[in-house]
């Protein structure tokens, strides 16, 4: 196993282009990371491309990081097309590591592009009800489901959960909106942010009820975007002279049907474990909001605030706002920065890549050197189906 | 880069199951590797999954491995769903390789599935129509393509590629007809060929005519199927006093649009300096014959019998048929074992670990000691999206 570095991270802005298709953001995105790095597009010697929706957005299914480049300069080299729903992402960024952990190349891109916005709205909603048993779902809800979608089938699975959460753990709706406030505040630092607006725990309890306890500005938007990393072992870095973040661990894990729900607190225990580093080192998280109430389960798996009730108290008390002990989400998280579903786990990584060489500018944590990732993609009844534990290091 | 080894496998029947869906075909193929392994399902630790037809047959996309060993006993553990087109079993197998490779666990399942007939058949086509430039085919075609398809489009461009290959060396309708005697009568060996009937070449010549020079028996037909296997690192296979096959390479590579369609030799030639193989050692091979004239330019590309007229030559004078110099598809290939997309780079690969083991009875290439399969998947308008080149030694 040889040491693997990131040198060089983009994103592209987040929001509704609906001008652009997946060539455009995927291409801006590897571009700006290979530019990022200081590298010319043809260094790179393998791509692993996160991608979710589009078979059903726009019918590109098999083939989506051929067609995503061709032309951009990157081209040729192998290329896996990799889905995990929400954690597609993160699952390319954790191939692109292992190809350079195992001495398949020395240059490796890891991207994820997703284009959500359609002239038909419900497309979007047609296709996040994919990442779900689509089999029962038509049991359940008919053939024409494929076609009409859900509604917002996810938003009411995140309602479910948020509510055994208050009863577990006494999270009021006004800890959510907190925790929402808070991550909007952030968002309004990121310039490449889907919505920049800061908004206050008010706002956030009086925007429209979406499903439960859950508000429009405590759920993630439909959005389009892309973010790429350029990975390389450590001392093909160190021979440029290239400025590099150190992959300390790169984790995967499957839920269970019927099983424990488990999966995050899996992947994070093995994370930890593989990296050498506690809950207590991190500095800076990035964590799958794709509804403000996840923030407080996940932030319980991960372990770095204590038990559920530690954690409400821990949010109530501004720990995981920037100059808190803590910061969670700095980019905007899920909420406000946006989830392109196949791009958000490689902008994590690009945000906390960011974050640890000291580049986040109106958001920096100051000081930060251990960096944690959490994101988590479909469902199988009692939790995702994927989770991903990335921790990088400065 | 830990030595790696195949010590399981297994593939369901191919043909056409209108009863059975995914996940029975991959349960079977998952529970048939491991137990040929001689392991339990728990023991597998990773899992690679290739499915390239679910999105558009049945609507699952994003999380198909995960739904297809729910309740299995293989499950929680890092689970990978990849894609390229017809070369997604292959890509698993490269991911499952690679996750051992780089010291990730001991145990990884590559397994590929797909479930192709629909009561619905023109399903199948709009599928296949997935694994070109859809934006592109949408210009061409119209919108009406994406749902109803674009008839027989990949037959219509292996029609073209024959015709050139005609021009470039001489061959003529009735030696790609003989392929594809050779190769019916190899699938008749196989008791889970979709086809298992020995054809002459009088036979292919007068079925039904495709496109170009493609008759019905040259082209691979519509079917289901899963195929799997177990790998190890060889230390642990060797600590388990299992019987393996080592994996000497494992290379992927893309096309490049507008480029000049060298894929599969860039593949080869890679894949033969990894294992430190020389094309002239190879003694059977498993190829991708979506139709019968694919086998002249592959078998071109991987170098193992001179150039275009000389490859034209040495399949007429019989030497790719089991008892030849070099037995090509003793399996029956796509045209006769079948052809379920994301299954197929698993189950050549499942026919070429029998053959190194010695367990192919009725189609055992004596004393095969090395062996090559080539998986190409999608296109990009001058050649295959995706080639993957694996080569395995006894």
């Amino acid at each position: 196993m040889r040491s693997v570095v990131v040198a060089g991270a983009y994103m592209t802005p987040f929001g509704k282009f609906l001008d652009r298709n997946v060539r455009s953001l995927a291409t801006e995105a590897a571009l700006g990371a290979v530019k990022d790095a200081a590298l010319d597009p043809k260094d790179v010697e393998m791509v692993a491309f996160g991608n979710a929706a589009s078979g059903v957005l726009t019918g590109q299914e098999m083939i989506r990081a051929q067609l995503a480049l061709a032309g951009s300069g990157i081209e040729g080299v192998p290329m896996l097309n990799v889905e995990n729903a929400c954690a597609s992402a993160s699952s390319a960024f954790h191939l692109a590591w292992l190809s350079i952990a195992a001495d398949q190349c020395e240059v490796a891109l890891a991207i994820g592009a997703e284009k959500m916005t359609h002239e038909d709205k419900k497309r979007a909603f047609v296709a996040l009800a994919r990442a779900v048993d689509v089999e029962e779902l038509v049991r359940e809800h008919g053939e024409a489901v494929l076609t009409e979608g859900a509604g917002s089938l996810f938003m009411d699975i995140y309602a479910k959960e948020a509510k055994v959460l208050m009863d577990r753990s006494g999270a009021t709706q006004r800890d959510f909106a907190t925790a929402a406030a808070k991550t909007h505040f952030h968002g309004s630092l990121n310039p490449k942010s889907q919505y920049r607006q800061a908004r206050s725990v008010e706002e956030v309890l009086e925007s429209r009820p979406i499903a439960g306890p859950l508000t429009l500005l405590m759920c993630s938007p439909i959005g389009d975007g892309s973010a790429g990393l350029v990975l390389c072992s450590e001392e093909y870095a160190r021979k440029k002279g290239m400025p590099f973040v150190r992959v300390l661990a790169s984790t995967i894990q499957s839920g269970v049907r019927d099983g424990a729900g488990d999966v995050v607190r899996r992947a994070a225990d093995k994370a930890y474990a593989s990296a050498g580093v506690s809950p207590s080192d991190v500095d800076v998280i990035e964590l799958h909001d794709a509804a403000s109430p996840a923030e407080f389960a996940i932030l319980e798996d991960l372990q770095v605030a204590g038990d559920a009730e530690s954690v409400v108290q821990f949010i109530a008390s501004g720990e995981t706002r920037l100059g808190g002990r803590l910061p969670v989400n700095t980019s905007g998280g899920l909420v406000s920065k946006g989830h392109p579903i196949g791009a958000t786990g490689c902008a994590q990584l690009v945000e906390l890549v960011e974050q640890l060489r000291g580049r986040a500018q109106g958001r920096q944590v100051e000081g930060a050197r251990i960096a944690v990732a959490e994101n988590a993609g479909g469902d199988l009844g009692n939790g995702p189906a994927a989770a991903v534990v990335t921790i990088l290091g400065a």
